[in-house]
């Protein structure tokens, strides 16, 4: 049975312990490895012994807010956090040994399973950063440079740098407090959000240039092939978010992302809408999951034959 | 002589005052047009009388920000205020007559010529719309969602969603103030920074296809013919901030784009450095000017001559 607790009361638990170990969760994005980085570093300063548990799926793009935390092979804790990670499954193999005896799970999601035996939930925030900056806060009374650049990361990264519509007056609010705290956000903007690779650039333009549109414009299919990702050279950092892309074209209600992978027989569908049109119910014909405005599945089958799937299930929706 | 006054004697100065013409920019953004609607919904709201005069300039972007405070051809003001607009020069047509005999400008630019009787100048400032925050609130106590609305599309304007480098902490501070008083962040968002036209999506993928890269990728030009802006059907709003491209590539350090005009022998050239690269110095070499990362000039050439002449300048600064 887990106990619910307030910033306030995480930041009293966290003072009266020491020795933790940090977990973070399976595809890794900014929010869970900033926020780690954030607790590691804030720990670190106030004296404690605090690790990251390594995420073997991290990405060049974030390792480097969490590579000066990872636990030592002989590393033993006595508190296990889990940060920003809705259930157990989502544990990265290298954590798999810590499910069920995790101590305190700090999260944002309202999916959360309450696997922890503490939990500092606040599904109204947009990232799992601002939750741990509200807890910091309460510890230590102030933001080190260091640890504001890696919370940077966690909200900007989780908010398309303030622009998705989850970004509240909240959010804002603590991103001010961490560019006054030092947080270079001029720099960290310009590697997150202003900088797009070759391989980005290329792989976009293919993708642009090959748009399909259905059902009077208001779909929009764009293709990923195992061919396109070799020509471009892309890699998974450069994609990241590349499923808003048809989406986002004017007068589009629901974008649909078909990347095929490993096998040609095997293809990763990422479906975008907007009200009234429901993501989640969509893949959820296929056995996918998510939110309404954004959920994925996976189908194997060929390019032709998904589209071919979606597009029954569209004509259904649009009759 | 001009006088400086700080945003609290310029809300003394408003206070004191009535009948108000509000001047914006020639090829007036989101910050001109936003300043220019909050300023003049909030003297409303105080039972004041304010105009803004008419900028033809006014994109469909932008316009629905003034549309409902345009002065009528009859309007006859006690004083003249021009928002974010650094010089005389930059006056639109219709307000021409009005050179001279501004009462008072508010503004970020440093190049601000203080131009007016009383000058209200924060050059830190990354959008006008802050400084006209901080008088709103010295002289009203409070933002309507309305008024927020409106400086909201300043702000965010003009630090590309908070993503350029201009953006500081009190940008972010007051965008949060914004949001709490009813700025609908996530509709502005949505039509401001997350919706491509067709044509955008069209003229992008052409850009993209055909990037030039020189001096070991250090430099990338695009170039944006009257053909593609024809095929594409883009127009001025669609490649609003599209110079900002090749500077966005990883490893570019000179980014430029060159626009040809109304006749091939007319080309438009905008050029974004990173450190140590001066725009700037760039451009004055063909008449421009601008920032030390962002400055334009005019070539009366066609593309090719344009990129010859180019490329003998960065042969000088990479040698």
């Amino acid at each position: 049975m887990s106990e619910l607790i307030s910033p306030n009361q995480t930041a009293v638990w966290l003072r009266a312990r020491d020795n933790f170990l940090i977990i973070t969760h399976r595809r890794p994005d900014g929010d869970t490895l900033g926020c780690a980085g954030a607790l590691a570093q804030s720990l670190l300063e106030q004296g404690k012994t605090a690790y990251i548990c390594e995420n073997p799926e991290a990405t060049p793009r974030y390792k480097r807010f969490v590579e000066d935390y990872i636990a030592p092979d002989d590393y033993i804790a006595e508190h296990i956090i889990a940060v920003d990670t809705a259930t157990e499954d989502l544990f990265p193999k290298t954590a798999e040994k810590y499910k069920g005896s995790v101590a305190l799970c700090i999260d944002h999601h309202r999916s959360n399973t309450l696997y922890a035996e503490s939990v500092c939930l606040n599904a109204d925030r947009a990232s799992c950063g601002e939750i741990i900056f509200e807890i910091l806060i309460a510890l230590t009374g102030s933001i080190s440079s260091v640890t504001a650049e890696r919370l940077y990361v966690a909200l900007s990264t989780d908010t398309g740098c303030f622009s998705f519509g989850n970004t509240t007056a909240n959010t804002l609010y603590v991103a001010s407090f961490l560019v006054e705290s030092g947080a270079s956000n001029r720099d960290l903007n310009k590697a997150l959000f202003r900088t797009k690779s070759h391989s980005r650039i290329k792989i976009e333009s293919m993708i642009t240039s090959n748009l399909e549109y259905s059902f009077d414009d208001k779909v929009a299919i764009s293709v990923i092939t195992r061919e396109m990702m070799e020509i471009s050279g892309a890699d998974e950092d450069d994609i990241d978010d590349i499923a808003a892309l048809p989406s986002s074209i004017e007068g589009v209600c629901i974008g649909i992302t078909i990347r095929e992978l490993t096998s040609p027989q095997d293809c990763k569908i990422s479906v975008r809408t907007r009200v009234p049109y429901d993501a989640q119910a969509i893949c959820a014909k296929f056995g996918g999951g998510g939110h309404k405005m954004a959920a994925g599945c996976s189908i194997k089958k060929n390019v032709d034959e998904v589209k071919q799937m979606l597009t029954e299930v569209l004509t259904e929706i649009f009759r």
